[in-house]
């Protein structure tokens, strides 16, 4: 069991700790690989976290939705919010027998749960008048005007590869099983949860939840998760050991530490692109700003236990 | 919370708690089905019970693997055992939030969570030799034969309709999850867990786990699950309020309680069918052998509360 005083981190593994570059993601090699990414995030157990660990999901859901749309009318359509559901399940299941496998071969005895997590958004985000997430296969223009005449989709041209769904991705608001989730931290289980961003719903006003068609971004969710259950480290892992400012340019300069208020500033220049490093520095910045004794870690999954001991990785703190 | 004196059930939701006849399965009736069976099983609960809920997949893997099918190469295809659980997210998801929301509906505040639960299996079970379970679409004669070769399957014509994959389906020996299913039904959460039968897993020498593309009957896992936690009441949801003996002949005899010596009776003098009521016979005369304290509950889901009160269903029990 894990000690009481074991530091809690939540920690948000990337499309690349589970399907690397060039892969077509067979589920051999996405077993392979997120063995293989396991090894450092047990050390990290054995160095004394009790960890929750979340992942993305942007490949498989966008393969399930690929699946659906291949077979037309013969069976139901998925919404988006039940293929997140899919993800959730054999995401959680792979990552959990892959960290359960390793603790194994190392003869440690500490038990693990995946939790397919709701998490509550507010219908009136602005982000949900606003599509911006693309999602699933490409379409060719006169497919993609059938399926807004059809299904009310909003599509999008994505630079000459063709036409795709853009789906809202909203803010978390909250976590539904945040009190399952902290229960069985202090029991000391290890939780996969909050996977692809956690199944977005919204809540009527007599409290019953209802799914949406959204992407949460997986960051925002997994800092959202550690705000909710009292984490002071988060850990987000990507494909480069650190984040560097002036990326691909001759003054490329990797980040060791970084206040806060440096972060934000870097943000304004647009040191950080949407597609990549945005999403990682937004939820680091809100995570240290809800808290000065909350950290944040940015690294690859090789160096994981460097980068939380200070040796490697990029480091985002109050002050 | 649930008092400790509550008396804790597994209830396994059967195909058509979710999807009914005639139904081609969309999510917006499986979403409204599930809603409406949920109401009698908040109201046992309400009786008194800490719950566990089970439920088949039957129709939903077979969903996704035609959805596999369909996308041929164009994405990786998921193993059985990986369908397995995206179903155990997408129904767990689906029946948590149907059940909460019927909760919620009363003013009832408690917790719930969904479990992927992996289960192993004996890679020496006769039957992983023996495959018996139809899985998945319908191929002709050649498409059949090319996936014989390719991909080394189990194929077997069905009467008239083309021909089908089939799978193994073991005996479920072991709940990995156990240890949390149990600490999380102490702390009085309703689960939500070993949906269409767990996940299949086999065990290596050096403990490690590893997925079987099979199928656990549902409703052996859920009998295992409840002697694995300690319930001594299993409750098997089926299409009809009774179980009855020389069905569909002019003597049809609706049965009310059973011992479980008249059970193995009726079983050996093939009373009830292989693709029917016969696994929930098997499972509840395991069940009620392994405890005389135990029994078991076989009824529709609109009838359940008075089934477990006495009132209507067919209840066996060890004398």
């Amino acid at each position: 069991m894990a000690s009481n005083n074991d530091t809690l981190a939540v920690i948000a593994l990337g499309g690349n700790a589970i399907i690397q570059k060039g892969e077509k993601g067979e589920f051999s090699e996405q077993f392979l690989n997120t063995e293989r990414s396991m090894g450092p995030v047990v050390d990290l157990m054995e160095r004394g976290y009790k960890l929750i660990l979340t992942h993305g999901n942007g490949p498989q859901v966008g393969a399930i939705m690929l699946q659906n749309e291949a077979a037309g009318g013969k069976v139901p359509m998925a919404p988006l919010h039940v293929a997140d559901a899919m993800t959730c399940g054999s995401m959680g299941y792979m990552i959990e027998q892959c960290f359960r496998n390793e603790m194994r071969r190392r003869g440690i005895d500490r038990e693990t749960a995946t939790i397919p997590a709701q998490i509550v958004v507010d219908r009136e985000d602005p982000a949900m008048k606003n599509p911006t997430k693309p999602i699933g296969p490409f379409y060719s223009k006169q497919e993609a005007d059938a399926l807004v005449a059809e299904k009310g989709w909003v599509v999008k041209e994505d630079a000459g590869r063709g036409h795709r769904r853009i789906v809202p991705s909203p803010y978390p608001v909250h976590v539904v099983q945040k009190e399952v989730i902290k229960h069985m931290l202090d029991l000391g289980y290890i939780l996969i949860t909050g996977g692809g961003g956690g199944i977005p719903v919204y809540q009527e006003g007599d409290g019953t939840l209802h799914g949406v068609d959204a992407v949460i971004d997986k960051d925002l969710a997994s800092m959202k998760i550690a705000r909710e259950v009292g984490a002071n480290l988060l850990i987000i892992i990507t494909g480069v050991p650190k984040v560097t400012i002036n990326f691909g340019k001759p003054d490329e300069t990797p980040l060791d530490k970084l206040m806060v208020s440096q972060a934000k500033a870097y943000m304004d220049e647009g040191q950080f692109p949407a597609g990549s490093m945005g999403p990682k520095m937004r939820a680091a910045i809100e995570f240290v700003e809800a808290d000065p004794d909350n950290r944040v870690v940015i690294t690859d999954v090789e160096n994981v236990v460097a980068a939380v001991e200070g040796a490697n990785g990029t480091t985002i703190v109050a002050r």
